[in-house]
C-alpha cells in the first residue's frame, strides 16, 4: 500500500465515493501484518516512502517466500536483495514475472511501475570487482524510481579514466561512489563535485583490506568535504539513502 | 573568491567593462594561493560550491592566522572549525569582527552573508553531552547558507521525548542525528522519516564506547534505512554534506 | 540428582526409613562421574538450581553421546545445545523420545517435568533472522521451567511495531531483546520497561557488524538504564539467567 | 514525581479531595522539562521505576546545576554519577543537605527516604583497586532502597578468601562481581551460586587489559551459566540492573 | 643427529678409533640440509636439545614427505604436528611404524626412545572440546622424553572437580593449563601451586571468544603470578616450553 | 602498448615515415579500452613503466577472459595474478603458450621478453610455507625484466642457516624478505645489508597470527633501519616495488 | 609468614618445645588478614612460594601504607611494584631501610634476606628504553632469591652484540628477553639456547606498536619452540615465572 | 667510524705506513661500545651504510648524553631523532654547534658533511598539518648526504594542487608521500609515476583515524602498484629507506 493509494482512499472518502467502513477495512492493516516469524510493516512507504524491502539473508527460503506471498496481497511493489540461488528459484516458480539478478542477488516485483525522476543517480566503481556490490545498489534505485548511469572501473590507479567521465557524474543529482582496498576514489570524486556523495566501502582486497575495515576507515576520514558513508558492501543501503536525496523537491 | 565574483568577471569581461589582462589577472591565483606550509585552494568553491575550511587541528597557530591572512585578501567568507583558545585569541585581535564559539571551536569571519535557503537542516542530540558536535554542525551549516533547527536531549531512554518533536523533524529537508553510546537514535528517527538522515557517532560514553566505535558501527549497521555516516565527532562534515543536500535545486 | 531427591535421601535418613549405607552409595556420586574426556558435575543442581547442561559444538558426537547416557543414568533431564543433525541423529536412534528442535539446535530429554512458574519470561527479537536464537533461548527457559512469551520482528525501523506489543512485554517478570545490526531494540525496550532487561546481540549483519560485534558494543554502551548482556548468539545463556530470576522468591 | 505521588494525586481525584484541574496542572509536566540543553525526563520512575538520574561526564558543571536546580523542583530524589570535584563543590555550595562520596564519583540529594528491601544485594570485588567501581555500585544500589553488602578483595589468586565468604554471598538475592584483569572471579562465583551474578569488568590492569577489554570479553564468554555482563566500570549500571531484580515481586 | 652422536664422533676422535676425514664427513652436514623448498636444521638438537619438528600446516603433502625423508636419513627420532589425513596416510604408505594421532594431528617416528623424565607435565583442560589441543601437547611432551599426566574437563564452572585433582596437579614439576572461552582455569590454579604454570588458551567458544582471543587476553592479564602463555591452540609450544622446565638439572 | 612502441611511433613520424593521420590511429587509443565492465589501461605502461597486470581475485572468470583478449590486441606481455584453476584452463584452452604458475596463481602471456637487468633482486623467506608468496613475487619481478635469486627457508629459529647466504643477499641491489608468524627474518636482515629491504607478511600462522596481522605489525616496528612493508601475502607488489627500484639509472 | 617459620613451628609442637594452644594462636592467621578495603593473603607463601606482593598502581598511598603495615606485623620480606612517588616518600617516612628503585617503580623491604640460588636468571633486553621493565625484572627476581645477570641492549639491529653475549646467556638457567617494537629478539635467541625463553612485550615504539601489541602478538608467534609470553611490560611476572623455573629441585 | 675511515686504516696498513698493532688498536672498538645501559653499533656504517641514529624516545635525557659524547669520541656525525626540548637544551649546553630542528624534533651534528647525491628524494604531503612529520623525512634525508625538495599541502581534496607539481615530483629518484586521514595520496601519486613511492601515514586527524591507522591500512590496500609503507609518522624511517635506494650505484 503505497501513498497514492492511500490518498485514494481518503479522497474517495472525503468526496462519499466510498463508505466509512469499507476505508476502514482497507485502511485497518495498515500497521503491520503479522505472519508468525515476521510482523511486515505495511506502514512503511507512508513514512519512509516507499514498502518494506525484503532482506534475504540469515532468513530461510521459507521465510522469504512467505513474507513475499503476504506483501503480494497488498499489491505493492517488492524489491528482495541478498537473495539465495536457491530463493530466486522458490519464488520465480509461482511468480514467473518477477525480475532475478544473478550478480546483484536481488529479485524484483515490479506490480506497478513508479514515475521516474528527471535527475539521475550516478554509481561510480573504482574496479571490475566492485560490480557486484554497484548492480545491488542499480537495481535498488530503479526500483525506487530513480534514473541511474553506472560508470564502472575508474579507480585512481589510472585517475586518467576518472577525469574522462567526470562530465557525466557531474550531471547527476547525487553519486554513489563504490571502491574496495583504500576506497581513495570517494575522495578525489569528492574534492571535484558539488554534489553528495555517498561512499560504499567494498569488501574487495585481501591481508589489510580486513574484509572492507581499510575502505570503510578510509571513507570515513576522507579529507573531502561531504562524504557520506554506508556499511561495507551496502549497496542497497547507499541507493536507498541517494533515492531519498534525487526525491527531495520533485 | 565565491562563484558570484566569478560569474561577475566573466560577464564584465563579456560586456567588455573588463579587460582580458585585467581579467587575467584576477583569475590567475584560482587554483592555489602557495603560502610554503600550505596551498590555499581557492578554485574550491568552484567546485565544491564553498571556499575551503580551515581545519585547526594539529597546526599550529601561526599557520592558522596565515592561512586566514590569505583567505582575507581574497574576499571570501572564512570558517575554521576545531580551533584552539589560543588561536581564538590571536586571530581576534587583529579581526574583531570574526566571531568565536568556543562551545563549537569555531571562527566565523562573513565578508558577505550568504543568502539563507527556504528549506532546513534539523540537528537532533541523544543527550546533553552531544552539544559541542552539535554546536559545530550548527555553525557550519549556518556559515553555508541554511536555516537550521536544533533539538537537544530526545535519546531513546526516553523516547516520548523524541516523539513529542518528530513534527519539527518531518518538516526539515534533511537531518543531523548526533549521538554517542550506542547511537540508537539514528535508527529511529531513521524509521519514522522520508528524508535523508545524516548520522554522526560521537565520542561520548566510556568503557566499550572505545571513543565513539560503539555508536559508529551502530550507525552503519542501522537496521533503518537511508542512513549514513560520517566520522565520530564529525558536526562539520555531517553540516557540509546536509548543506550540499539543502541546496540541491534551489 | 535434583534437590529434592537429595531432600529425600537425607530425610529418609533421618527418619530412620534408609540405612547410612544405602544413603551413602546414592550420594557418593555427588561431586562427579568421569567419564574418562568429560566429568559430568552431578552436583551442578544442587549449587546453580539445574543439572549441567551438554554444549554440543568443539565435542565430537562420540562424546555427547557418552555424556547423554552418563547422565541419563541419574535420572535427570538432560538439556543439549549447539547440537549437530548427526547428534541428534545418534541420540534418537537410541532414546527416541528426545526432543529436537532443529532450528534452536537443541536436544531435550525430559525425564520429569519441572513445575512451571507462575510469573513468565517474554523473550523479543528485532528481526526474523534473529529466531535461531530465540528459539535456543525458548527452548532452554521451557526446559528450566519457565513460562515463556516470543515476539518476533519488532526492530526499531518499524517501531509502531514495538508499541503494540509493549502491554505483553510489560505482563513479564524478566525480557530477553535479541537483535542483531545495531542492536538498538535493547535500549529502546530498557527505556520503556521496569523489569529486568538482559540483551543478546545476534551475528545478524554484515560488513562493520563484525560478527555480532556491533550490536554487542551497542548494547554494553545502552544509554537506557538496566540492560545487561550476554555472549552474542548466546540464546541459552540469556534464557539461563531470566530463569534464575523468574525463579527468585517462588 | 514518584508512583506514590502520582497515586496520591489520582486517589484525591477519584476521592473528590482534588479538582481536575490543579490534578491536571500537577499532571502536566510529566512528559519532561526542557531547560534548552537538555530535556530532564520526568516520566522516568514511571516507567523504569526510579526517576532519571544525571551522568555527569561529558557535561559542564553549569549543566549538571542546572539539571539539579529543575530536578529540585519535582521534589524527587536526585542521583549524580560521574561528578567531577568542580560539579560537587558547585552543588554543595546551595545544597548543602547532598551527600558527596569521592571515592564513588557520587552526589546524593535524598527528599525523601525509599523503604529499604528486605533482600539484599552482595557486591564482591577481585581486588582492592576495583573499589571506586564497587563504591559506585553501593551508592547507586542503596539510593534505589536496596540492602547492600560489600565484600571487598576475594580475587582468584587466593581463592580461599572467596569460599569464606560465600555464604554471606548465598544469603544475597543477587550478586554483582567487580573484577579487572583477566575477570575470572564471575565465572567462578556463577559455578557455585543459584542467584543472578551481574558481572562489572573494570579497566583494572595493564598491557594486554586493554582498559578492560579483557576482562569484559572473559566475562561476555564465561563458562559459567547465568553470568551477565554491563560495561566496562558501570558500577552504577550494575546496581541499577540489580535494583531491578531485587525488587521484583516486593 | 643428537647429542650423544656427536660426543661418539667426538671421542672417537679423540681417541685415535675414527680418522679426521672421517669425522669431517659425518660432521659437514651439521649446520643443515637443503633441499630446495626447505632448510632442514640438522643442528637444532644441538642448540635446542632436540632435532626440528616439522609443522605440516600450510606446507604441501609433497613437502611433508620430503622432509620426512631426508631427516629419517640422519636417524633421529621425527615429530610432526597440524599434519592432515592425507600426509599421515602419504607417509605412513612407506613407513608403517610411524604413529599418527588423529585427534592431535601428529606422526612420530622413533627411531630411538628417549630416556623418561624422573619427574612430570601434568596437562589440564577446562573442558573436553579442549581435548585436541591437550593431545597435541601430550604426544609432543612424550615425544621429548617426559612422563606426562592429563587430567581432562575440570573448568571453572564446577570449582570442586579441580579441588579433587589439586593433588595430582601439585605432583608435576609442571603444569600446562588448557583452556577455552574465558580461560578462568588458568588464574585458579597458578593460585593454588608454586610450579610454574604455562597456560594455552584454545579457540573454544563463540561470538566474544573471537577465536580464542578472550582466553589469550584472560591468561596474559591474570591476577595470580606466575603465568605464562603461549599462542592460541598452541599445545606444541607449551609442551616444548614444558619440557625444557623439566628437564633442567637431570 | 610500451615505452619502445610508443618511441618508435613518435619517431617514425618524426622522420617522415609515418603519416600522422595512422600515428593518430595507433596512438588514439592510449587512455584506456572500455569494455564495459572494465576499462583497461593502456596508459599505465607510460605512466608506471609497465602495462596494466590483471588482478584475477573477486572477478569473474569471465571478466578475466575478456580482460585479456583485449589486452592482446594491444600486443602487450601481461601478466595475471590471483588467478584460479578455472580461469588458467579457460585462458589456456585458446592461448596454449601462456605460462600458468599453480603454485605462485599467475599467468603469463609473454608477448616480446623485456631485456633482464644486470642486477638482481633476491627473494628470501623464513619458511617453506610461504614460497606461494614468493613465487607470486618471483613471476612478477621476472615479469617485470628482472634477475631474481631465490632463498628460501632461512628464518631465525635457525638463524645459521640465514649467515650462510648473506653473501648472495649482498649481491643484489634489492632484497624481499617473506615472513609469516612474527616476521623477524626482516629486521635481522635489514640490520646486516645496506641495500633496500622491502617486508612482505604472510598469512601463515595461527591464532595470534589473525590471518598475517602480527608479521604485518612486526615489520611495521622494525628496529632495524630501512625496512619498508607491502601488504599481508602481497607478493606481487613487493616485486612490483623491488623492480622499480632495480630499473633506477639502468 | 614463609615456609620456614611454619615449619619451625611444626617441629616445635612435635617436640614439645611449644604447646598446641600457642601453635594455634600463631598459625590461625594464616587464611588472611582483613583491612576492609584488602584481605591480605598470608597463606600464599605457602602455596604458591612467596608472600603476596604488593601491586600499587591503581590503589591509593594510603591503601598500600595500610598493607603495608600490616604485612609488616608479619615478619615477611614485602615487595611492592608500581609504586609511585608519593607512596614510596610516604612509606619511606617511617620505615626508613626500605629501598626504593625508581626506575624499576619499587619497594623492598627486606626483613630477612632469602638464600641466594647457586643457577642464575639471565636478562636481556632488544634496547635502553626496555630497562625500566628490566629493573622491576631484576629487582624481583633477587628479592625472590636468584642471582640474576643483565645483558642491556642487544637488539636483532645490531645482531654482533647479541652473539657477542650469547655464551654468558647459555650460562642461565632461565632467560627473560625484553622487547618493544618488533620483538624479534625473543625468536633469535630462543633459536639458539636450551634453556626456558620467557618474553616481555615493551610498550616502547610508536605508531603500529599500539602500545607493545605488536611485540606482544609477534612473541606469541615465534617461529622458535619454548617461548612463553607474559603481559605487556610485566617484568615483574616474567621473573616470579622465572624464579619459579630457577627453584625447582633445589 | 665510517666506512673511508677503515679503508683508510687498510690502506695505510698495506702501505706500511700505519703497524699492525696501531691499526689493531683502532679498529678493536669496532663491534660496539658498551656504555651500561646502551651498546653503541659502531659496527653499523659498515653494514648498513651509516652510523647508528639515537632514537630518542622511551629514553632519559642522561641516557641521550650519554649515548651521544660516547658517539662523539668517535668523530662521526650524529643524529638523533624524537628528542625532547630538554634533551636538546641539554646537549647544546656542552655542543654549541648542534643543530635542533624542534618541528622535526631532531639534533644534527656534523663533524663532516656527506657528498650530496646528484639525484634528490621528494618529499610530499597532503597537508600542513603533516609537516612535523615531514621534516623529520628532511633532516633525516639530509643527514645522510641527498638532495631533498619538498612539497607541501597537495591533499586530494584539491587534487590540482598536485597536478601542478607532477613535475617536480617525476625528476626525483625516489618520492616519500606523508599522508593523514585517508591517506589517498599515496594511491595517486604512486598510479601517475615510474619511481618507487614509500608512504608514511601520518597520526592526522580524529576519530575512525584512530591515530593513523587508516591511512596505514588505505596505504598498505593501495591499488596502485609501488607503494611500500613504513610505520605511522615514521619519517625517520621513510628517509632511510629512500636515501638507501637514491644511493644505489652512486
Amino acid at each position: 500500500m503505497n501513498k497514492s493509494t492511500i490518498k485514494y482512499i481518503l479522497e474517495a472518502l472525503e468526496n462519499g465515493e466510498m463508505k466509512a467502513d469499507d476505508a476502514l477495512v482497507r485502511l485497518q492493516d495498515l500497521p503491520y501484518t503479522d505472519i508468525g516469524h515476521t510482523k511486515i510493516d505495511n506502514h512503511r512507504s507512508l513514512r519512509n516512502g516507499y514498502p518494506e524491502v525484503i532482506y534475504g539473508e540469515h532468513k530461510t527460503t521459507q521465510q522469504v517466500v512467505d513474507i513475499f506471498q503476504a506483501m503480494r496481497k497488498k499489491h505493492s511493489n517488492i524489491l528482495a536483495t541478498r537473495v539465495s540461488e536457491e530463493m530466486a528459484v522458490g519464488i520465480s516458480s509461482f511468480c514467473p514475472t518477477i525480475v532475478h539478478n544473478s550478480v546483484a542477488r536481488t529479485l524484483f516485483f515490479e506490480y506497478e511501475p513508479l514515475p521516474e525522476t528527471p535527475s539521475s543517480i550516478v554509481i561510480v566503481t573504482a574496479g571490475t570487482a566492485d560490480l557486484p556490490v554497484a548492480e545491488e545498489a542499480k537495481v535498488t534505485a530503479r526500483a525506487l524510481g530513480n534514473r541511474v548511469n553506472m560508470i564502472a572501473d575508474v579507480g585512481v590507479a589510472g585517475i586518467h579514466r576518472l577525469f574522462a567521465c567526470m562530465d557525466s557524474i557531474r550531471l547527476a543529482r547525487v553519486v554513489i561512489v563504490i571502491a574496495g582496498m583504500e576506497g581513495a576514489l570517494a575522495s578525489v570524486i569528492a574534492g571535484l563535485v558539488e554534489i553528495p556523495v555517498i561512499a560504499v566501502p567494498t569488501s574487495v582486497g585481501y591481508g589489510a583490506s580486513f574484509g572492507g575495515l581499510s575502505a570503510l576507515l578510509a571513507m570515513l576520514t576522507s579529507c573531502a568535504n561531504g562524504v557520506t558513508v554506508v556499511n561495507i558492501d551496502n549497496g542497497f543501503g547507499a541507493a536507498f539513502a541517494a533515492s531519498q536525496i534525487n526525491h527531495l523537491n520533485l
